[in-house]
């Protein structure tokens, strides 16, 4: 049923319903002054001749104006009448849905990501089930900013065993992944004073980005066949090292150098920030313990599921030297950001459980086999190109021929649907290693890894001048 | 098996399981270290000695060796031995297990959490099954900074329909709850030069701490009977509001004074910020709608789940205006922290199917009928008291006679087992309201709150010199 309604020179279309005719109304009247239809200092009529004008009851009228006069919309004055509030309303635009996915490449190496497709949905939701409905109401509350004590202990037991680290899980701080961690850590060192973090030269440029925008500077470690250097340390407040399996080169950092930076540490008052991204994934040997049980007091130590399970989760985790952690704390309180109880409790339930552990052997085993078969397919396309880095993780280094162009490599790939990276787009600083790839073996699903093996393979034969075989399908 | 092993004046007691002789032999040598049993600078006995001593091959010792040297804990020089590394290692502190909970008060009628017990824990796990397995990988790879596409259109039409947001997905940010969101909005303002943001007078002293921790100071808005007064705004950045229910004393902001805090924002080019925190609970007529649609590009409209559901899923939600996006996304991934994709997907869900709907429709109803009994109940054990701030949301203040002194309340009702706060802990600057007590009556779990109520009224009769009743058990 439609109304027309004619007054005081509007004319105003309202589409009333014939039930719920008072928030009809007000919708209708809320919709004309928002695109516009109803002016800014217009006049409404009184609510009895609109009443008798829609054949309603004037108490709807009323009612509709006054709640309109309450969000802002209506101005009403006592004796003189309402007018529609004199500032310009926004006329919303249009309600257009963003899309749901931007479409990936559809073979796709780069490193950083693990199998998404092998995350254990499964044993995740039967883990959630239990902690929730094992939970006691106060987990659902304002969180502890460390974390809950389930999960810090858990987590507490885990590290002690599987990676050597020296904590209890009062010195633990439950985070969003490794980037939540380094903002924090920023933001400590920033407030005391510190001006530079050092950072090694092939690393992620998103943990540079994000010490920059802590007002920090970026110190550049060289990277030698033996991992870090100590060397331009500088006044540096914090050294960021990935000691187990350097991102994205592979070397693991040697003792010597280990030694080094923690009696630079020592001897400074720095800190070592280390970031043990894929600690679990050893293939050769059993994993290289953590550095920070070498120095509880100087090393922050970082964890993650962000290669274990999945980077979605947005779950980290921190072993706090005893002196920092008061700070990390207010700086974590801070910022305001805490992972969620539910998430936390079924995360400490995996852990128990050891769930987790299964989780990781069995990934351990799927990664190799993939390790394995891209250490042997190279060689065969391009015997030129030799793989390295490949005694840990989810990724290789593919050094190239000298002469051979990264970005060459990267846009011939891309013609093919596949997508990889160079390994200048993890550089800052002088270059001190040849042209390079960096392969991620561990993102694509396992119904697709035959084939970007294979891809990647054609490229490579491709920018090496051996006739190129015709790529799969 | 134990076999003891006496070398070079080390006396060690090395604990060897019969099998997997060569990872016991490590484990037993980096505890020797770690305990300090083995010291700093000693030398180790020739792998080949060792492995006599103990009974077991050469290269089992070897290979322990080589591996805790790896670690950094032994030292090897070509021809020359192996010494413990001399550096003082950190002897781990006793394993204790933190607490998982601090014992709660028996009765808590302290204000700002829900009641927990009311948690959907079926509908949520039944939603975060659904989504998860329906879920595209990538969901659970490195997320959108902004938010799950799906979660944001779904919040777009909730609060367009719910709450009069004038807002399309595309302008939506998903954080951690309003701590998180009131932080990002702090470094923004922050890094275009700000210097102070207004807060209202009365509110909670956690979201002064955030602004002060980023370096702006807080003016005190003045609170009256129409809510926030728009003056002392001086040079402030933004003004933090409460207007669907001002926090904690609990009235409706006008909508003269909607206005005149639009016209501020709009001349001086400062931001409203629209901390919509129990917008969804209003009991005695419609909600009140957004002040955001007023002036979509002046007002950041903040809404959280905190209270809907649960503060421990830390998840919320930012309507920004368009010219403020991209900073703060940009602050958004400086701080890294990001929420689970896969409660992101969940929230969707349930906001999809109705199931937040009638979440809210539930609780409303059951928050209603407490704030009715409360409002029963007060008057007839303390007559003197107004209860107050009750149109909506999850509290009410208890305006007390002069003279009656709300700390004196406050440890009475610790006295009684009841946890309750004074007006005082919400209050910056001078006084401009009377002694009064806030009181959450959403916390208790439903069993709790009949006997939390009646230990308040008993509490209050005290107070006013009225014969106390017994305190119910």
């Amino acid at each position: 049923m439609k109304k027309t309604w004619a007054n005081s020179g509007l004319d105003l279309h309202l589409d009333l319903p014939t039930s719920r005719v008072r928030a009809g109304l007000e919708t209708a009247l809320r919709d004309a002054v928002r695109d516009g239809r109803l002016h800014p200092g217009a006049r409404l009529p009184p609510s009895r001749a609109l009443a008798a004008d829609l054949g309603i009851a004037r108490n709807s009228v009323a009612d509709a104006y006054s709640q309109l006069v309450a969000e802002g919309w209506l101005t009403a004055r006592t004796g003189s009448g309402t007018w529609v509030t004199p500032h310009r309303p926004r006329r919303p635009r249009a309600p257009a849905a963003i899309p749901e996915e931007i479409a990936p490449p559809r073979y796709d190496l780069r490193s950083g990501v693990p199998d998404l497709g092998a995350f254990p949905r499964r044993a995740w939701l039967a883990a959630a089930r239990a902690a929730l409905n094992a939970a006691p109401d106060h987990v659902l509350g304002y969180p502890d900013p460390r974390g809950l004590p389930q999960l810090r202990n858990a987590l507490a037991g885990y590290l002690a065993r599987a990676r050597g680290v020296s904590v209890t899980g009062d010195r633990i701080v439950v985070c969003s992944g490794f980037t939540h961690a380094l903002a924090l850590l920023c933001q400590v060192l920033r407030a005391r004073g510190g001006t530079a973090i050092a950072v090694e030269q092939y690393g992620p440029q998103a943990h540079r980005r994000i010490v920059r925008a802590h007002g920090l500077r970026c110190l550049a470690l060289p990277v030698d066949g033996d991992g870090a250097v100590p060397r331009s340390l500088g006044r540096a407040a914090a050294a960021v090292l990935t000691p187990a399996h350097q991102f994205p080169l592979g070397m693991t950092l040697a003792p010597r150098r280990r030694r080094d930076f923690i009696e630079w540490a020592t001897a400074s008052g720095g800190l070592v920030i280390e970031d043990d991204y894929d600690g679990e994934f050893r293939y050769d040997r059993q994993p290289v313990g953590a550095m920070q049980a070498l120095a509880p007091d100087h090393v922050v130590y970082a964890g993650t599921a962000s290669k274990s399970l999945a980077p979605g989760l947005r779950l980290g985790w921190l072993a706090v030297p005893a002196p920092l952690l008061d700070e990390v704390i207010a700086a974590k309180e801070a910022a305001g950001a805490h992972a969620s109880g539910p998430d936390q409790l079924t995360m400490a339930g995996l852990l128990a459980s050891g769930g987790y552990d299964r989780q990781i052997r069995h990934a351990r085993l799927a990664y190799r086999r993939r390790r394995d078969r891209l250490a042997a397919t190279v060689p065969r396309y391009a015997p030129g190109v030799e793989v390295t880095g490949i005694a840990a993780g989810l990724h290789a280094v593919l050094r190239l021929p000298a002469g051979q162009s990264e970005a060459g490599l990267v846009a011939g790939a891309a013609a093919h649907g596949l997508a990889i990276e160079g390994l200048a787009s993890y550089h800052t600083g002088g270059t001190s290693h040849g042209p390079a790839l960096v392969i991620g073996y561990g993102r694509p699903a396992e119904h697709a890894f035959t084939t970007a093996l294979a891809r990647l393979g054609a490229v490579l034969a491709q920018a090496a001048g051996a006739p190129a075989p015709a790529p799969p399908r």
